[in-house]
Formats: structure tokens, sequence, C-alpha cells
């Protein structure tokens, strides 16, 4: 059942050091943003600071906190059922937990004690509010926290987290480079592997189980879209359309291993491409050319994106309708910065970053014009002087399925 | 690649009126509660309201919101690379739309555009801040929101919500049924493909190949923990241990189907089960009978409990620490009620439950007396007079790989 291709051998372990110098990086952060403690619910926060490694984060009934203090280590407070995998997988010691779920008090007495134990001279407490966050927990608890704790404020403490989640340990690094490998290697496969006659979510599925095969984990996001002569936007299906001569199918996944994300998407031509499909490709495929040349240490987000649109064509663009062409990856299937040209972010050695171009063009279908978008996405590692590609660069013709 | 034995064909389909029933149930419980409107922002909510089905949830950049008003039908906010799926595969029309992401303004003045054209006489809207609920946006943009319309109230109305998505509609049961076939079947093909020197990693990934290729779209848990003569919890791994004789294995998964889950378990002796193992899967299997046959309307979730916990023993169920044996399923891997002590929620024809028996018991390892927990799960649909497995029941005697 499994492939003799399976792409695997040991990845660095994080070790305790890195966890540690983690948490001295936001106490850094947290004195001069003046917080006495940051609580942090969300899954990739979490993990990021503790190690744990859990896939309980889906049951909701069961909500976790970790509470940073200005010094010394963190505090955990989670459920029960959690405790040996926390044991199992995180170096923080102390552990305080409750019998989840108890709705009249799911963690909270003890949130609350743990917050109050780290109150300093700042009466100032950090928690995930800001721009791209989400609570871990009900907004309701938060609120009795707040409550609680009505001496102190309470501040954004999202944005100090993804500042520095942005550059990533090479620990970080070597996981991405994983799943890239294993989705490129997966894609590969894929113009083989399609047939005309299959349906969108067939050929989704040929991929997740060729990335399954390979030692992908998990693939939590996997669309499939498609039309005749292009499809009409990204983030769609898959659904039960049948692929016929004439269409062209885009895929994208994020899919992880170990947590942390790769995303990138290919195209396939059925029966060959015509010739609107074939140029809006060479020309997309020009654009991620020109991006990954634009990133390096010292460039704005804002200058990588600047560096597409002039291959591409601001009118294209806008049509485009994607709103920016790219992002960070890591733990999230996309993280700041954005590759937009509002976002000012200078871009720093150890950036996972997707270049992500998209333009609309128009297709004509045999039943008329149609307007049609296509977008092309590579991930690329920041280093000292550019940056290297950690998905294998897509052909610059389209795959054709036949 | 695609396997013969593929667990398709047509499910019914969610009608508009299912839709508009959905809300004017809805609607019913606002009068009762007093609420101008209904602000939903998680994917289940939104998507039971509207039909909505993108993976895009997994973009935190990317905020979407429901606003469901006192009469009539709902206003949604969501970005404009949404709008291609929202028509595809929503009946709403009010849809109002803004290029995201913008940290700005990520839809937050067109949100309190829509709810202040809600407001009536009570000034008092519903979100999601209950029990078990998540915040689909960030909470600070919640909380300008609230500021923004400061002369309103905002409750909870995630409890209300969960009420009425406890009870299942045809259409939804048809989706749980297709997915817990899909994973028995999955299941049973196992203890043929395991082996003696599999890691957990790799029987969890069999697994997760044959349900794709039986027919599965996901699957967001799909855990497998293992030990000498038994494991030590469930909700951990799977890790890269390797399964030898003596040990059990137990997988868990949550799949999907739609976007509706099943959630069981099974568990795998290798190289044959010692006594106390035998006898432990013998005692919990005995309870999910017993478990099953006090599911019936009428009876109270904290009934169904007393019925497995007369089975195990009240000392063995608190040694489990699972905290409840079952709950709801549906579009989330957990969801109201809770069989519980202390849940008295009231059942009823339509509810799909999982009844989910554990104890803890003692295995001789050979390296001493070691403490282990065992669990059991199958999914049933309530009926009129009782109610249906979903999941094809475990074996009376623990499978072996040998």
């Amino acid at each position: 059942m499994m492939s003799t291709d399976v792409i695997d051998g040991p990845l660095p372990v994080f070790t305790t050091e890195e966890y540690r110098r983690r948490v001295g990086r936001i106490q850094e952060r947290m004195a001069l943003e003046r917080l006495d403690a940051l609580l942090l619910t969300s899954e990739a926060n979490f993990r990021y600071v503790t190690g744990f490694n859990n896939q309980s984060w889906v049951n909701l009934a069961r909500p976790r906190y970790c509470v940073v203090p200005a010094d010394g280590d963190p505090i955990v407070v989670l459920p029960q059922t959690n405790i040996v995998a926390m044991r199992e997988t995180s170096w923080v010691e102390d552990v305080r937990t409750w019998p989840a779920p108890r709705p009249a008090d799911d963690g909270i007495t003890l949130l609350v004690d743990a917050l109050r134990g780290c109150l300093g001279s700042h009466h100032r407490f950090g928690a995930e509010l800001g721009p791209e966050s989400r609570l871990g927990m009900p907004v309701g608890d938060f609120l009795r926290v707040r409550d609680a704790l009505r001496h102190a404020e309470f501040a954004d403490g999202a944005a100090l987290m993804s500042a520095l989640r942005m550059i990533k340990s090479p620990a970080e690094v070597a996981r991405c480079r994983r799943i890239a490998e294993i989705t490129s290697t997966a894609f590969e496969a894929l113009p083989e592997a399609l047939r005309v006659g299959d349906t969108e979510r067939i050929a989704c599925r040929k991929l997740q189980i060729a990335l399954l095969q390979r030692g992908a984990d998990k693939s939590p996001y996997l669309i499939g879209a498609s039309g005749r002569g292009g499809y009409a936007a990204i983030n769609l299906g898959p659904t039960d359309r049948v692929l016929e001569r004439g269409d062209v199918l885009i895929i994208d996944t994020g899919s992880t291993v170990d947590g942390y994300f790769c995303d990138f998407d290919r195209e396939f031509a059925f029966g060959g491409p015509c010739d609107e499909v074939r140029r809006a490709y060479e020309r997309v495929w020009r654009a991620t050319e020109a991006g990954i040349a634009a990133v390096r240490p010292g460039r704005r987000c804002s200058e990588v994106w600047q560096a597409m649109a002039e291959v591409l064509g601001a009118e294209a663009v806008r049509g485009s309708n994607v709103g920016r062409m790219g992002h960070g990856i890591g733990l999230l299937l996309t993280e700041p910065p954005s590759i937009h040209p509002e976002d000012a972010t200078v871009i720093e050695a150890g950036m996972l970053l997707t270049v992500e171009p998209g333009i609309s063009f128009t297709a004509r279908t045999g039943s008329g014009d149609e307007r049609k978008v296509m977008v092309h996405e590579e991930n690329v590692a920041v280093t000292e002087d550019g940056c290297v590609l950690l998905s294998r660069r897509a052909p610059p013709e389209i795959w054709v399925v036949d």
C-alpha cells in the first residue's frame, strides 16, 4: 500500500533550548510592550511556545491556555485528557489541569489564578486580539477572565507573536522544505495519473493519496477548480464536475509535515491548452520568476508585489480578485506578511513566503468569451542574499493530460 | 489508483427550503431570546445557515460574517475572493464584499452597517460567545463592532444554534451515515493491511488512504496510540513508535463527507491479546451495548452515561480520564450534547451521538504493572423509538494482527 518513493528520514528535533530561545524573544518584546503576561490559546501559538503536538484542537469542548510570564517558564492550563500528550510532547513543567468539558468553569478559575500570579508593574496582559488572530477559547470566557482581572488592561499580543514567528529556525525550515518536496513529487506524478473523464474530486483525491504515500501528514487545504479554457476563481471545489478536453484544472494544496505547511498550486490542461491559456500561463510563469528574483533581505513585501505587477499589467492583476500575491507560511497555511502593495514589511533571512501572482484573462470557450483567472504559486525560503525555492519550480509550459 | 469498492452515489441535496426552515427556526428562538439579529462567524454555523461550502476557513486573513435578522433572509459579508464560491454553493442573495486582507477594516464597516440595519425594539444581538464556541474573526474586531453599536447589548447566540443543530435533517443524517459506512469498511480492511513492524504513523496512513479510496473527503482527526498490553491515553500520536507483538493499537478518526463527521475508533492486538486486554475489551464492548440500548427519545444524556458506568464500575470510569462517554456529531467532530453525568439534555429523534465508554485497567507488561486505558466508540442516529447504528459494530473480540 505504501509507495516505494516515500520521502522521510529524520528531521532536526526542536530542542528545549530552541523553545527557551523563543520564550526569551517573546519576553523581550513583552517588555517593550509593557506586558506582565501573554495569554496564548490558538494552536499555532500554543505549539510554538510549548511544543505540544496533538490533534485535539478540532474538539472545541476542550480549550487550552498558555501563559507566558514576563520572566521564567510558561504556565500551561489544559484538560486532563491532554496530560499524557503534554508530558510526551512538551518541555513545559508547570501544567495545571481540570476535567473538561465543564462548561461552568472550563479552566477559567485556573487561568485567572495563573494570570494573577504574573501581575507586575504594568498591569497589562497580551492576548490574541489583532488582525489574522483567532482566540482558541469561547469569547464569553475571555470576557469573564478580563472582568476578573479588570484592574489590568488587555492589549493585542498576536502581532508580536506573528512578528517572531515570521523568522523560521532551521528546524522549522526543514519541515516546510520536506512537505514542499513531497508535494512537488506528488504533483509531478499527476500528469500520468489524471484522466480525461475524472471529476475534480477524483483528481484531488489522486493527489491526496500521492501525498500520503510520499510522507505527508495532512492536507487541510486541497482544492481543485476547473473550466473550459480556464477556471473562474481559485478557492473552489473540488466538485463532481467531469474534466473534459479543453478544460484547465488547478489544484492548490496546503499540506503538512509535523504541523508545518507548504502552499502551492499546479495546473493541468486536458487535451492540450488553447492559445489564450498558453499565453496566460506563460505570462504568470514569468511573473513568478520576477517575484522570486525580487525576494531578498532588505526589500519590502510591496516591492515584490510591484515586481510581479509590472510583468502582469495593472488591469489583469485587479481582475484576478486575489487581493495579494503571496504570504508567509509556517504553522499556518497563511501567516503574515502579505505580498501586497500596502504591506511594507521588510523581508529578512529565515522568512518562508509564497510567491503567488495571478491575472484575469478572456478565454473563448465556444459558448462565448468568458472571464477566467490564472494563479501560479511557489514557496521560497529567504537566505542571507536572496531566496531558494522550497517547491520544485512549475514547468514553463502547462502540464498536459491527454 | 482508485479502489473498486468506492462508496458513492448521490446524496440528498440541501434544498433552499431546508435552509429557509433552518432560518425560520433560528428566528423563532431569536424572538424568545429577544435578539434583533444573530451574528455567525464560525464555519459550522455559517455553513448551516448559508450552505457556503469552501475550504477557505483555514485562511485566517479572511473572515466571514453572516447576519440573521429577526425577519427575512440572512445577509452575508465576505471577502471578494469568496464571491464565486458563495454564488455556487449558497442560496443567500444579500452578499456584501470587500478586498481582504485589509487589516484596517476587514469587513467591519460593512458588518456594523448590516447589524445596525437590523436594530429593532430589543437592542440586543446574539454572537458566538458561549461554551464550545469559537469566534471566526479577531476578537479585537468583535470588540470594535460591539463598541460601534454600544447602545445595543451582545448576548450569547451559540447555545441556540447548538440546540437547533443537535437535531439533524434526513440530508444531514445521510452524510454522517455515508462517512460512517466508508470508515467502517476502511477499518475492516485494516487487520489484513497492518503488519507487525509498522509504525503508528504508517498504520494511520494506511487507514487514511483506505478512507480516501472509499470516498471520504477529509480526515481532520486521525490518531493512533499504542503500547505493550494497551495504550496510556487516547488523543495521542501517531508517532514513529514501531508496533510489536504484545502491543495494542487504537486508531480513532473523525473523517468527513461533504462537511459531516463520523467519529469512532477501533483496536488491534498485535500478535494476539493478553488476558487483561481480552477482559478489558469485552467489558467495554458490553458497556457499548448497554449505551446503545439506553439511547432513545425521552432519556437524558446522563442516563445513557449511567447505563454504561454500571457495566464498567465507577472506579474504572474515573481512571479513564476521558471526562465523558460520548457527544453529538455533525458539522463538527464534537458537538453538544455530552454523554456526561451532569448533562441533563433530553434525547430526541434526529440526534446523532457517539457512544464512547472507557475504562482504566492494569496490564502486566513484562516491565511491571502499567496503567492503561481502553475506549470503544460507535455512532448512532436517534429514531422515534430508539436508535440505529451508523458505524458497523466493532467485533466482540479484538481484531488481531499477526
